[in-house]
C-alpha cells in the first residue's frame, strides 16, 4: 500500500481532478500494468509547453510502469467539417494524417519513452463502423445531457448553430475508450464532459469505467492568460535553446513556481527546497536558470542548455544589457504601440523622428535583436528590453 | 392548363396542406411521370380505413400518370429501439420485414394497382451508408431546428429524455427523398417535419426539392378522436364484410361526408349531389349505404358488398330489430357501465339480478349478438342496440 500512496502522490501533483480516486486506487491496487489514453486533434501537431503538461504526466504514468496509449483521432479529421463553414476543418488525406502523426511522434517522444507508447488511430475501428453502428452508439445519449456540456448550452441559448454531427464527437471519443477498454483518460479540464462521456459509454458495455484525470490548462509567459500560438505568449517545443532560454527567464517568479510544478520532472521536495533557497537568500533567477535549463535538455540536449544559459549571462551580464535599467509602463489605447513612439516615451530619444533615424541606423534592438523596420507595433500585454545605441536601455511593458 | 387544374382539384381534395402549390404546378408542368413516394412503418402492417386515406391519394397521383414509391423503412426497423426501453420497438429481422412488406402489399394492391407500384426498402441505400457518411448527413441540420420539432420540443421542455439518434430518424427519411430523387411525399399532418426534411435535404444535395402533401387524420367512428386499433373505433382493412357494413351504418350523417370526401372515389359533384338528394327527401340511410358497399367491394368483392347490406336490412328491417325504437343516453363515471346496469336502467328489467338472469338464459343481444358473460363492461363513447328476449329494444349511448 505504501507504493500505491507513492504513485497517488506522484499522479495527483499539478492534476485539476481526479473521478473517482476510488476507483484509481481500485486500479492501482490491481498491481497490473493499465491502460492510460489520451487523445489527440490530428490537425494540430505543432506543440507548445501547454500541451507538455498532459504528455509529462503521461510520461509518469509510463514511469509507474503503465501502458500509454496515445490516440490520434484521425477518424473525425479525415471527415474534416461537413457544414463547410469552417474552413479551417478542411478534411485531412490519410497521408497528411501519417505526416502529422510523424511530426507528433517527433515532438512527443522528447518526453515520452518511444519503446513504452503505443500510438494508436481510432479510424483502426471507426472506419469499421456503419451507419447502424452509430445510431445503436448516438442511442446511448440524450440530447439533454448532450446540451448539458458548457459549450453546448452557452451555443444553444444564445441562439449560435449546433449541427448534430457535434453531438455524435463526444460519443466518438468516448467510444474510443470502450475500443482501447482504457483504464484511465487524461485530457484538460475543457474536455472533462467528453472524458466523462467514456466511463458511461464503458459502464453501457460491461466494462469498468475509466478513471478521468483532467490536466490544468498552463498560463502563458504574461501569467494570465492560457498559453496560445494566437496570444503569442507561448513556448514552442521546438522553439531555438536561445529563445527558449529567454522566454523562461522573462517569467514571474509567482509563475516560475507554476512551471517547476507542471513541466518539471524534479520531485516536489526538491522544489520545495529552492523555495527556501530563495527565503534564505538565494537569487531566483538561479533557480529559473535551473528551469530553463531542464527544459531546454528535454527538447535539445544538455550542451544546448549550458550554452543558452552562457549566452544568456553573457546578454544580461557582460555588459551587453545590463541588469538594472529604467523600467517603464505605457499605456495603448489601441492593440499595441509604434516601436518609435516608445523609444521616444521612454526618454532614449528626443523625437520620434531620432527614434526612426536610429533605427534606420541599425543603432536599436529589442531584446538584443536588431531592429531595422521603424513601422513596428509592438503588440500589448508584452515587456521588452528596448536598447538604443551602447549604453541607453529601457525594459518597457505596454499595457 | 387546363389539364393541370383538373389534376390539382383531384390532388387538393381532402389534402391539409401542400408545401409549395407553386412548386406542384411547376412539376405538373413537366407533364413527365413524378415520383410520388410515401413512407410506411415496417412494424405495423395491420392498416384500417384511417390508414388509407393516404394510399387513396396515391392512388389518384397513380391515376393521374405518376410513379408511386411505396417506401418500407426497414432499415431502421432493423435497428429497433437501441435504448432497450420500448419493449414494443423490437429488432426485426429481415424475414421479418419481407413478411410484414408481403402483409402491405395484399392489403394496400386492394386500392393501389400492383403493376404501377414501386414498393422500396430504404436498407438498399441505408445499408450501404458508413459511420462518415451518417455524420456528414447529420451536419445538415443543427439541434434548434431539430427542437421545434412538435412532439421533441415538448418532450425537451418537460423534461423526458430524447434519445441522440431519434434526431438521425428524420434525417433518414429525408435522405430516402434523396435517394429516390423524389418529386412529392405525401404524407399525415403529424409527418410534416419529416417530410420538410427531405425538401432540406434534397436542395443540399443539388435536386429540386420535393413537394411535400399532408393529410389529414382520419376521425374514428364516433367522429371526435382519430381512427386507431387502440381507441376501438376503427374500421379494419381485413374487417369481414358485415362488419364493415355495421360500422359504416353507425357512422354520424356528418361524419358520412367526411368519410366521403377522404374514403370513395366518386368525383365529388356526385357526393354534393347526394348532398342536395338528402335535402330534396331522400333517406340519409341510402346514401350511407352507397359509401358502405363502396368500400367492402374495394377490399372484398361486390358480391359481398350486396350480401352485407342484404344482411343489414334483414337484421334491421325485417322485423329483428325494429326501425324505431327508445334512445338513452348514459353517462358513466369511469370508463364503461356495465351491461346489466345498461338493461336495468334502460328499463328493460326491473333490477339487475333480473338482468343477469336473463343473460344468463341467453336472452340478451348487444347489435344482434347474444350475450352470455354478465360481467361484461360496456365503453365509453359507444352506441349499441341492446336487446332482451324477442320484444325489447333499446339503444343506448354511453358518455
Amino acid at each position: 500500500m505504501g507504493k500505491i500512496e507513492d504513485a497517488l502522490e506522484i499522479i495527483k501533483r499539478g492534476t485539476d481532478e481526479i473521478l473517482l480516486e476510488e476507483g484509481l486506487i481500485e486500479k492501482l491496487k490491481s498491481n497490473k500494468p493499465l491502460v492510460v489514453k489520451a487523445g489527440f486533434d490530428p490537425t494540430a501537431p505543432d506543440l507548445h509547453l501547454g500541451h507538455t503538461v498532459l504528455i509529462n504526466k503521461l510520461r509518469q504514468f509510463q514511469d509507474l510502469g503503465h501502458d500509454i496509449h496515445f490516440l490520434i483521432g484521425d477518424f473525425t479529421g479525415m471527415i474534416g467539417d461537413p457544414t463547410g463553414k469552417n474552413v479551417t476543418r478542411q478534411p485531412l488525406t490519410k497521408e497528411q494524417v501519417l505526416g502529422n502523426a510523424q511530426t507528433y511522434k517527433k515532438q512527443v517522444f522528447k518526453i515520452l519513452d518511444e519503446e513504452k507508447t503505443t500510438v494508436v488511430f481510432n479510424s483502426q475501428w471507426m472506419a469499421k463502423m456503419d451507419a447502424a453502428d452509430l445510431i445503436k452508439l448516438a442511442s446511448n445519449q440524450t440530447v439533454a445531457r448532450m446540451l448539458e456540456r458548457d459549450d453546448f448550452s452557452k451555443r444553444y441559448s444564445s441562439g449560435q448553430p449546433i449541427a448534430i454531427h457535434e453531438f455524435l464527437y463526444p460519443l466518438i471519443q468516448g467510444y474510443d475508450s470502450v475500443a482501447l477498454t482504457a483504464d484511465i483518460e487524461l485530457g484538460g479540464t475543457d474536455q472533462k464532459f467528453n472524458l466523462l462521456m467514456g466511463r458511461e459509454l464503458q459502464k453501457s458495455n460491461g466494462q469498468t469505467p475509466q478513471v478521468v484525470l483532467t490536466m490544468p490548462i498552463l498560463e502563458g509567459l504574461d501569467g494570465v492568460q492560457k498559453m496560445s500560438k494566437s496570444l503569442n505568449n507561448y513556448i514552442g517545443v521546438s522553439d531555438s535553446p536561445d529563445d527558449m532560454f529567454g522566454k523562461i527567464m522573462s517569467v514571474s517568479d509567482e509563475l516560475m513556481w507554476r512551471y517547476f510544478e507542471l513541466l518539471s520532472f524534479r520531485p516536489m521536495a526538491e522544489i520545495q527546497q529552492f523555495k527556501t533557497d530563495i527565503d534564505n537568500g538565494t537569487n531566483p533567477r538561479d533557480i529559473k536558470f535551473l528551469l530553463a535549463k531542464e527544459i531546454i535538455t528535454r527538447f535539445h540536449d544538455e550542451a544546448s542548455a549550458e550554452k543558452s544559459q552562457q549566452n544568456f549571462i553573457d546578454r544580461f551580464k557582460k555588459g551587453k544589457i545590463p541588469d538594472e535599467m529604467d523600467e517603464f509602463e505605457m499605456q495603448s489605447t489601441d492593440g499595441g504601440l509604434g516601436i518609435a513612439y516608445i523609444i521616444k516615451d521612454a526618454g532614449m530619444t528626443n523625437s520620434t523622428g531620432e527614434a526612426i533615424r536610429m533605427i534606420k541606423q541599425g543603432a536599436v534592438k529589442i531584446d538584443g535583436e536588431k531592429v531595422l523596420e521603424s513601422r513596428i507595433t509592438i503588440e500589448n500585454n508584452t515587456t521588452k528590453v528596448y536598447q538604443v545605441g551602447k549604453r541607453k536601455f529601457a525594459k518597457v511593458t505596454i499595457i
